[in-house]
């Protein structure tokens, strides 16, 4: 999915939000803002957001000095969600249909994203479970493929929803590569806060070469994408994962809530809709 | 007011929404956020912001080929404030106090604007109406110094609350000039506007010459000028009035919703507060 117009905008206020996050001076906020500006208007917006998110990040970890700005919201939202682990396990043990109450929970941990419009108070009432009907839900299907899987690979998103995301895997209940960003971006995991997660019990944690808060192929390490081409089932989480693989022929399932306009218009559906989509795109092996 | 971190984001989100209210299409759309990023990149931001937007929609205009694409909007809002008009009449010729009555209306028109973060929807509900307290009230002190004035310019703001000024004119039962912009620029008021909603039989109307959402003295014509000198009460309406004078010695009065986090810290209010103060920088005459 290319970039539109509004994208321009929301990477204007990740910029603001990145200073305000680090605390920096009007000064230093002012020359963030401004290189940010310079940086969107000479850059190719005939990508993907992740990719041209990811070298806005870049310019904005040089200027400030700080290449981890959400370190500690990071670690912050992986604490509330271990806290929380115990009785999500429990809720999921005691459901009729624990995958579909996993994936469920997976699915309302994707709320946990500074990237995108966030909500910060995400644990406040746990109204983070109270998820309403999805837009799209192929949970059918995808119960399905599961069962047939053997070679299941896992695209990770935020910190903190890393920790709902091994309730799920281990409720799938098969080999899972667990794959996380090679570097730190926003508040996208890596592989400190997969371990963090406790993911390490129950998948196989790869980096998956990344450096955009998104799996573009391009970036992928040979090794990951040897990973990936032996995959029969890739869930892959979040808008970042979803904007640069739902154009790829593969075996993908897209988990995410669909946070901006942009994304929303391109599913056809309204703003803030919850999805569990079967890609438009799919096949048995990775076409890439 | 010097332009703050923030405001490249508003003025960024002004872009986007200016593409919106045209229907521009994407290609366009994206084309009008690009330059307008790269102007934002490389103008001075050492200036009010209203300085700033006047160059970003000069150019938002060049490149869609729309010089006022307020023009309907602009027209909608005087015909519904037109219509409310004879009411509001009513309601200020009986109260108790019937210039403070004026002047809380002519405030609450202040909602009407679509340069900084709009309500859509300000006749529902007349909520508009209901003001709650002013973060800031110099009230007595305008009320004692329009008693003794006998040379007062007002500058207007938006096209619509252009009618609910008239009835604050009315109230004050004095020789007024009425100042508007020189060209349209948002939904900013001009001679025609200013006519349309009735306020050449209660004031002199005049250009400012500024082409700014904003009085900037550096813009004004030697007339308009010449009228601020001689004036000994000059009644500010709204923020780009505001972010303009506010530094300036004169006989300033500011009404205004401070509609942004810049504006309202500057104040020291909190963001959506209606203020009627007296400038921090009075003085009986303009020292420009």
């Amino acid at each position: 999915m290319k970039a539109a117009a509004e994208c321009y905008l929301c990477l204007m206020s990740q910029v603001l939000r990145t200073a305000r996050v680090l605390g920096t001076d009007e000064v230093l906020s002012k020359k963030m803002a401004r290189e940010g500006c310079a940086f969107l208007a000479s850059t190719d917006f005939d990508r993907t957001p992740p990719e041209i998110s990811a070298g806005l990040y870049q310019l904005l970890a040089e200027l400030s000095g700080n290449f981890d700005p959400y370190y500690e919201l990071k670690r912050e939202n992986i604490r509330k969600a271990l806290e929380l682990y115990p009785e999500l396990k429990s809720l999921t043990d005691s459901s009729a249909d624990p995958l579909r109450t996993a994936l469920e929970i997976s699915l309302a941990g994707n709320v946990i994203d500074f990237g995108a419009n966030s909500e910060d108070d995400w644990l406040q009432d746990r109204k983070f479970l109270k998820l309403g009907m999805m837009a799209i839900d192929d949970y059918t299907l995808l119960s399905d493929d599961l069962k047939r899987a053997e070679n299941i690979v896992f695209l990770g998103d935020n910190a903190g929803e890393t920790v709902f995301d091994r309730l799920l895997i281990e409720k799938i209940g098969k080999r899972v590569v667990y794959a996380v960003r090679e570097k730190p971006i926003i508040n996208d995991a890596t592989l400190e806060e997969a371990r963090l997660s406790g993911l390490a019990e129950v998948a196989e944690i790869v980096s998956s070469g990344c450096h955009a808060p998104g799996t573009v192929l391009e970036q992928c390490s040979p090794e990951f994408l040897r990973k990936l081409a032996e995959a029969d089932l890739i869930l892959s989480k979040g808008q970042g994962n979803f904007e640069c693989l739902e154009q790829i022929r593969g075996p993908f399932y897209f988990l995410l809530k669909a946070k901006c306009e942009v994304v929303s218009r391109h599913l056809g559906v309204p703003k803030g809709s919850l999805i569990l989509a079967r890609s438009r795109n799919f096949s048995p092996r990775l076409l890439a």
